[in-house]
């Protein structure tokens, strides 16, 4: 095993094709439903939401697929990534066990949120599309649509929850620079928001409010659609960009993973990793432990129940089987936003049904102390959501300095935290707290969520 | 040549040795003088504040000096850094011209700092010093020493004036993550700080007061020393790291330049990125035009006057031979916090003062709007420094598409402004200004610039 520091491919080396595991899989996942028929529903039903290309992804039953030229050339901004060996924190930790990491912060976004935004923004823009929509929490989905609709000359409209858009005013000015327009949610510019406004004329917004408004704003307008940053089938294949290369260059220095662990929020990230890996398990070519790290304040598949719900909160979605925590359940703000969701892809919840990977909540104050030790080791500063995979990595390199073993941990890095500090001061300043498991606000959720007869 | 996006090289091409230009130079640069006697400082003046070994590179006459085993370790995280050819600004700028950029963001603090952070860490550890004290303004510097004395375990303080303190406290928290102390200066822990603040208790604070905290903190102490980030002789040679990558990134894409830009503001990336090249002009192996490109509001090369000045604002320090506005002037308040010094490396205007390099003045109007034409075609959105390579390089692109040349042209992308976004959004909303040339506050300040006999 050749002792690497980084190992990096050379752009030569970027594969060309998105894996898309449905094929490979004992059962495909239950269909979406629509939500007013309860029956599947079918292309027409997305059709003034999102391109056809992408809806033909949805339900592709192709292993792979190739991706478009123009998406590689602008892939090559910032791919392959580097998988980094984490020397220094094996050695503060006194492990015998050998960590790796994917760091995806190098995309100008700084996260692995651009590699579903370019080929959306590709699509879409081929289609004739003139502008996409979206909603953004604290801004990491939002910047990486922006700068993907740069990269297509398209337009480009992102409504962010008023709380985060008040109190991260950079995320705001990055995705202007990339020339979107960004409206604090809830707006006066739909009926959705000025309905919220109405109410309530000081409403700090939601991730549901949000959505209700992108997604009006696109089927208003035939020349514009509405992009999703998560959960979707062709929205995880796109991140398979991150697994495959990680096995490439995992290839070049000898190892093989013995367990892989990936924070899970709508589960792009995870799937993004851990789905080439997965492949070759099921091949038999290797055979690592993959598992989900959730946060403990919104664990939905360690505690959430796998049946049909919305993917928002206001129920205007289809239906999706998935491990859910209850539509309008709103997890405690905990301050990895990007992992506030209160269901999983359902794609993720059907292999973690079938067993074929695993899950475990950790709370947020383990995850900064972990991420931390990884600032002062490693130099990078992670986002709060990988926080949770450095947490879950150093609990198996503790394992293995019990048992022994020279365990080989894998896991990705999806962010830097360079818009995250206030996270870190209060943590610092001994303000952070890690909220109990909600049972009660959970249950109350779980009864409105639907009945529906499998 | 191949038509590469990003020229990555494997770690282990890595250089191994930083190049030290005097011994290659028509003559040396004029010694530092006591600001006391006048006469030439010798290793004993120096050693309160550094240590020995960073004492022998500043005078060194070797040609080339290994990097240490445990630096190269360090460096690793994140070098070697990629170089860019910029098709998409080409392809906007509808240029003849090949327009490359060396980018130094990718290191954890997010600039070219720790390139020198580093080594100055590693050395001081390595002689005993338990700490290091620094100051810093916007606070690139500050990070990049916190997180280099983070890898080496070692005590780091830090003395940020008060003004950028309160304006960005995400900085100090990013300091604070890799273990250091943050003060806003001036502060109540040094007799400097003290006396500023018996008289103006309000006070904003400048570089010159920080300085003067943090050198008062280390001279008090035999176990600390201070660290400075320009300007001296060692710290531009351990910046030429940049330009012998860039070398061999140009050799494996068979290209050389006809023009290479850095932005100068103490000189330190100008010098890392350029003194290889130079190397290489000297040597008639290539012929590159190579130029500084400095603030509009602070132009010390292409304004200043070459003579000995002190290097801080109050007078402290040892006199030197450089291109000055008088260390007494105030830069106006452009975004580009570094490039705000009234002098410029002894180093680099030795070079100019030769005609080996050349200088131009741009203001930050068209630096921002380059900027911006930048971040919408390459996604990076580049600190206020950069912007003005940024610019320089886009004013030859279009010379060369006046005249219709095929020109290479090669610049530094020194750090990313994910910290910096508010520069953006007062130029995106119209609140940016350009600043006229200070021609009497300079012409004052020169009045109290010391008369040295030669």
């Amino acid at each position: 095993m050749t002792e690497y520091t980084k190992i990096t491919l050379d752009e030569s080396e970027m594969p060309t094709q998105w894996y898309n595991i449905i094929p490979d899989l004992p059962a495909p996942p239950p269909p979406p439903l629509h939500p007013g028929t309860h029956q599947p529903i079918g292309p027409d039903d997305l059709a003034p939401l999102f391109p056809m290309a992408l809806i033909g992804q949805e339900v592709s039953t192709d292993r792979h697929v190739d991706i478009p030229g123009e998406v590689l050339d602008i892939y090559r901004l910032w791919r392959p990534s580097p998988l980094y060996r984490a020397h220094r924190l094996e050695k503060l930790l006194d492990t015998p066990a050998r960590i790796y990491y994917k760091y995806e912060g190098v995309s100008p976004a700084g996260s692995h949120k651009p590699n579903t935004a370019v080929p959306q923004a590709f699509y879409n823009a081929a289609e004739g599309v003139r502008k996409l929509t979206t909603e953004t929490g604290a801004g990491q989905w939002g910047s990486a649509l922006s700068l993907a609709c740069a990269m297509f000359d398209m337009e480009c409209e992102v409504w962010q929850v008023r709380a985060s858009y008040d109190a991260k005013p950079h995320r705001k000015t990055m995705m202007a620079v990339w020339g979107a327009t960004v409206h604090p949610s809830p707006s006066d510019v739909t009926n959705a928001g000025r309905t919220i406004l109405a109410q309530d004329p000081d409403s700090p917004g939601s991730l549901g409010i949000a959505i209700s408004e992108a997604v009006e704003a696109a089927a208003a307008d035939p020349t514009v659609k509405y992009a999703l940053g998560s959960v979707l089938n062709h929205v995880l294949m796109h991140q398979t960009i991150i697994g495959e290369e990680a096995l490439l260059q995992f290839a070049k220095i000898g190892e093989t993973p013995d367990v892989l662990v990936g924070c899970t929020g709508g589960g792009s990230n995870f799937g993004g990793l851990s789905f080439p890996f997965l492949r070759e398990k099921l091949a038999g070519r290797m055979s690592p432990t993959i598992r989900c790290v959730e946060p403990a304040a919104c664990p939905s598949l360690t505690k959430g129940v796998y049946r049909y719900d919305f993917g928002d909160t206001i129920g205007m979605t289809p239906l999706v089987k998935m491990h859910t925590l209850g539509h309008d359940f709103v997890p405690d703000p905990i301050h990895a936003g990007g992992l506030r969701y209160h269901g999983m892809a359902p794609l993720v919840s059907h292999l973690y049904e079938m067993g074929l990977v695993e899950a475990e909540a950790i709370g947020q104050l383990e995850c900064f102390d972990g991420a931390l030790k990884f600032a002062k080791t490693e130099g990078i500063i992670p986002a709060p959501e990988p926080t949770h995979a450095i947490a879950a990595a150093i609990r198996e390199a503790n394992r293995a300095k019990e048992s022994g073993e020279e365990r080989v941990i894998l896991t990705a890095l999806c962010g830097h935290g360079h818009f995250d500090l206030k996270a870190y001061e209060d943590f610092l300043g001994g303000h952070m707290v890690d909220y109990e498991y909600p049972a009660e606000k959970v249950a109350a959720a779980m009864e409105r969520v639907p009945v529906i007869e499998d």
